[in-house]
């Protein structure tokens, strides 16, 4: 077997289904040293957040790191604001309420702070463009343009070995993920998907993000472990 | 008088010489609906933000936000770790350890953000190339790349106007900085420059930024009417 040289990196996690696979991938098959990054932003399934925690703990990540960061005082968004998060509304190719105004450059700029103190070299995000295709902040040419730009506005881009922004799932169908991640070990029962939890966590069914995991476990013929996700 | 088309900013605002003298730049100058945003993220002179608030009360500012962002726990700076200010140390060209990792990043991601919710077109930031040269996120070619990466990763940057990120300071000495705040206006008694204050808040008048401001006030034979700055 090969020997792969050993990389840091800093991983997003959400506590999702695309971020866990993620974060497996890059430890599991890379075999990467990752620190998992959560963000307490206000989203109204905060709950995500006690996924995030499990999984990050299940694959054995490095650290786990969680940031807070006030995104609800902006606003402009169903997952941060007083917006319905649609049911059932799924065939659109427009940009959908659940975007969230700038997320993934926030996110993206404060994980690569964590990665200059870190001295990482990786930045790991789940992005993904089949299933998400009207997020602006998932296609290949931001993030591209986002690394161009960390390496600019850091010491660690313009003195040290600057990042390199990784999304390895990005042209991936929802049923090649579950794949992967099956493969990979990811316990998918720990994961959260649904934009818009009852109270005590369980998924909704009919948002988005329900809708595109419901998909892909279908797609395999298998049974989706999480409780009524 | 040629009439100027009014146009939406958001203009970040720490409270101290340069973002003030931005920021009355905005209003005065330019005649720009301006809102305001500021951030505590853990700042050890976490008294800038009362000054902040003061600013943009005393210019007119049409909004003021003030949003929390936890940098402490990334850490990496003198300005939010257990990390000594340097106290007379002005020389070097160094990245200096006050640097705090990606927060012009961070902080503009944030501004981007509301941007969008304001549909605002003008991003303005009091960076400054002259004195902070060794801040990697106050130089032009990363400000110019921000905005390439802001809009493609954003729907008002795909989908709407956009942004320019504007930095009418970058070229400035501080003392041409101090002249223009005075002719439009600006009260230097209500900004606080000072890094390492002493808990009532004032300045010690031995960091860099003591340092800059005070040689400012001093080239143009002025007096700095803030307490002890």
């Amino acid at each position: 077997m090969a020997c792969k040289e050993t990389k840091t990196a800093v991983v997003l996690l959400s506590g999702g289904l695309d971020s866990s696979t993620a974060l497996a991938w890059a430890i599991k098959d890379q075999g990467w040293q990752c620190h998992a990054l959560a963000f307490d932003y206000g989203q109204r399934h905060r709950v995500e957040l006690l996924s995030a925690k499990k999984i990050a703990h299940s694959l054995c990540a490095t650290s786990y790191h969680e940031l807070a960061v006030d995104l609800r005082s902006i606003g402009g968004s169903a997952l941060t604001d007083h917006i319905d998060v649609p049911r059932d509304a799924h065939a659109s190719k427009d940009i959908p309420v659940t975007y969230v105004p700038a997320r993934n450059m926030i996110f993206l700029s404060l994980a690569m702070a964590l990665a200059e103190t870190l001295a990482a070299t990786q930045l790991v995000i789940g992005a993904n463009v089949v299933d998400y295709s009207g997020y602006p902040d998932c296609r290949p040419d931001f993030l591209a343009s986002f690394a161009s730009t960390a390496n600019l506005g850091t010491k660690w881009g313009r003195e040290g070995q600057g990042i390199s922004v990784v999304a390895p799932l990005i042209t991936m169908k929802k049923s090649e993920i579950i794949s992967l991640g099956l493969k990979l070990g990811v316990d998918y029962s720990l994961t959260h998907s649904c934009y818009s939890p009852a109270m005590d966590g369980t998924a909704c069914g009919h948002c988005d993000s329900c809708y595109y995991r419901r998909q892909g476990f279908q797609t395999l013929n298998q049974a989706d472990p999480s409780q009524g996700g």
